[in-house]
């Protein structure tokens, strides 16, 4: 079953004005949709990042894959690594860590594994997760995922969430997300506002929802010293503190006294990361992410390692769409290693979606899809609507820094350690 | 795709007087033939031990399985888990380092796994790495396996290789060996006299062959001086030095100040053994071997942690047969991690075999199957004759230790370290 035509198509969805620690969200979130076209209506789907320079690298890579077998994926991976070769495509946000062109590479070929096994699945008849060892189990669970945030973008109508910028918006925002959702734990997307009122806002948490395991993330802007003193006061509190601090050698600082585990989605982003990190034992989870681990079998060989050190494993979410969704739902079906429930921004698509029929949230979880591929179908209607929006939203790469400037507050700095 | 039945058939095959440090191969291997079944004509093959206590497992959890899909291998391995709990079947040999819990478990579960795949590719109409991220290479390369031996088993006539105790006679046994097969590289399985006599044997080699990478094997019976010594002596002549000395502290000194990197199938076994080992920096070289390591997909898992630390990735070898070749060449084509040629006893076996059509080598290495599932089938009269043979020759377990010491050297005894 050979590739005939592999199609990029960038497309802009309307996003909230979340903030985090290097600013706001834009109005409009970017993604890429890959198709991997074999004819005789055999298509696989891929989503990733839509920002330019990985944009321009998808398209460079695109016209070279056809004549490719669709289950030659390493040798896929291959090519696109002699196509990408030592390139870098950065981005400007930063919270996914540095990039790097191992990191490139594995960003520019994970859309096109998933568009692949998408398409073995239905050439087969089976669903993705059974080409990675089958589910263990039927639903994969989700945590509501909470973000400080303005009502609106300047000259915007209010998005039904509103405001979050207390530990009362942020507990309503919660009550709002898992009345819709049933989402069973929570994380706080944090490093927004001072480490002490941010603790607040989990204490008003844990109040609120005894019962939910509670995290938080303020990518990595508190300084060692900061976060050792968080750490020690939040003793009981969280299942686990993402990203306190920066670096593999600040994460190991506060992890020698930290009562929780502390994980990561910034210090340890490629394989190359791992051993340091081990060795200084730097974290006790990682946040996997198909999207720069390089697809949902190097996702498997993550938690393989993640299994081998006694590390917990944890699914990392950028703003995505349905079919990066059914792509975390198959890879989290088939890896029996994830211990913790995957972050998703499905909530703040506010509906929207590239795909006909999203998959669906059950108490929390997304039931695992039974039939062939991933189990969604591309709304080509939807795709030429979100690619005009593209088009003409004048948004080409995600720079929530410079937009928080622009917009909200001339003096932000995206500085790291900030407290 | 539903398991119906699983039919567990222990067979016996002729093995020639091969020595090693254990003592010297009875004359007769034993494996046990795994036939998944899930009727309409669909049979998938697995290959594993045929030593009691294995067998008994083996039989134990077989008639469990009925009613799994055979794409939900993950699961599968959970409910061999579960079935096995933490029972242990040691083997007597101890050429594949300690037994384990962890380890019976992956042993048992491994067969079945190769079984299901086969069954996969075979519904699926594609070749069992198709299933592993399809093949990086047309051809997985072997190595010529030496072996110091004896013209015969007492009372039988002497097989074509003849006797080979001496440098000599170890030189015309490669030379008889590549001529044969083709292969490209060497390796002598060595622990059986001292060091410095089989030292002489590799130099020999080197001679007669000097363009072939060499290793030797002496199964951890050299003390941690005596290892240190023989790499001194042996540097520029290795492409690694397997197994010198026991476990992987002693390994870890010897890696020191070794020039070669030392591999190993004896003192990282399992993935609980690989944090150790690589902390410790005990080896440089892992011998991967599907059927202790849980199968092919666990295996794939061990070369991605192999590519993260940076160790290289080697294949291992027992007496088997057609079945596993199959398998190993599946898994090898798959990985692009496979650094080395991998072993094979298939010289040993003369001939004989469980499947129709074996796979053949051509230039030291075999062309990767290209057809449906592994690409063997299963030679039913062979079963029915081997099983005969199982039946009537006496031997249950691998002992290679008992057989010496009852027929070529009443004194023998199996110490480690020993030289």
């Amino acid at each position: 079953m050979k590739i005939r035509e592999v199609r990029i198509t960038p497309i802009a969805f309307p996003d909230p004005p979340l903030l985090n620690a290097a600013g706001v969200h834009q109005p409009w979130a970017l993604r890429t949709i890959v198709e991997v076209d074999c004819g005789d209506g055999l298509v696989g789907l891929g989503e990733t990042y839509g920002d330019a320079p990985h944009l321009k690298l998808m398209r460079a890579v695109a016209p070279h894959l056809a004549g490719h077998d669709v289950f030659a994926t390493t040798k896929i991976q291959r090519a696109v690594q002699a196509l990408v070769g030592e390139k870098d495509a950065p981005d400007l946000h930063g919270l996914t860590g540095r990039s790097s062109p191992e990191k490139t590479v594995s960003r520019v070929f994970s859309p096109i594994e998933v568009a692949c096994l998408d398409l073995q699945g239905q050439a087969t008849g089976r669903p993705v997760h059974d080409l990675l060892g089958g589910a263990v189990r039927d639903a994969v669970p989700f945590s509501a995922y909470l973000f400080y945030k303005y009502a609106a973008h300047p000259g915007q109508d209010e998005d039904p969430f509103g405001e979050a910028l207390t530990p009362v918006q942020i507990v309503a925002q919660a009550g709002r997300m898992i009345q819709q959702y049933g989402f069973g734990s929570i994380k706080l997307k944090g490093g927004v506002f001072p480490p002490d009122e941010e603790l607040a806002a989990v204490r008003a948490l844990r109040e609120a929802f005894p019962d939910h395991p509670l995290r938080i993330d303020p990518n990595a802007v508190w300084g060692v010293e900061t976060s050792q003193r968080i750490a020690a006061e939040a003793d009981g509190l969280l299942e686990y503190l993402e990203d306190p601090t920066p670096g593999r050698a600040g994460m190991a600082e506060v992890a020698k006294s930290a009562s929780m585990p502390l994980a990561t989605n910034m210090c340890v982003v490629a394989f190359d990361h791992l051993p340091e990190a081990i060795e200084l034992g730097s974290v006790q989870v990682i946040l996997s992410d198909h999207h720069y681990w390089g697809g949902l079998r190097q996702s498997a060989r993550l938690a393989g390692i993640c299994q081998t050190w006694g590390i917990g494993l944890s699914m990392h979410s950028n703003s995505h769409l349905g079919i990066s969704l059914a792509a975390m739902t198959h890879l989290g079906a088939a890896v029996p290693e994830l211990s913790y429930a995957a972050d998703t921004h499905t909530p703040w698509q506010l509906g929207v979606d590239v795909v006909e029929t999203p998959l669906r949230f059950v108490d929390g979880a997304v039931p695992v899809p039974t039939g062939p591929g991933l189990g969604v179908t591309l709304d080509r209607d939807a795709l030429a609507r979100m690619h005009e929006d593209y088009l003409r939203c004048g948004v080409t790469e995600r720079d929530d820094t410079t937009y928080m400037r622009r917009t909200f507050d001339p003096e932000f700095r995206n500085t790291s350690p900030r407290w």
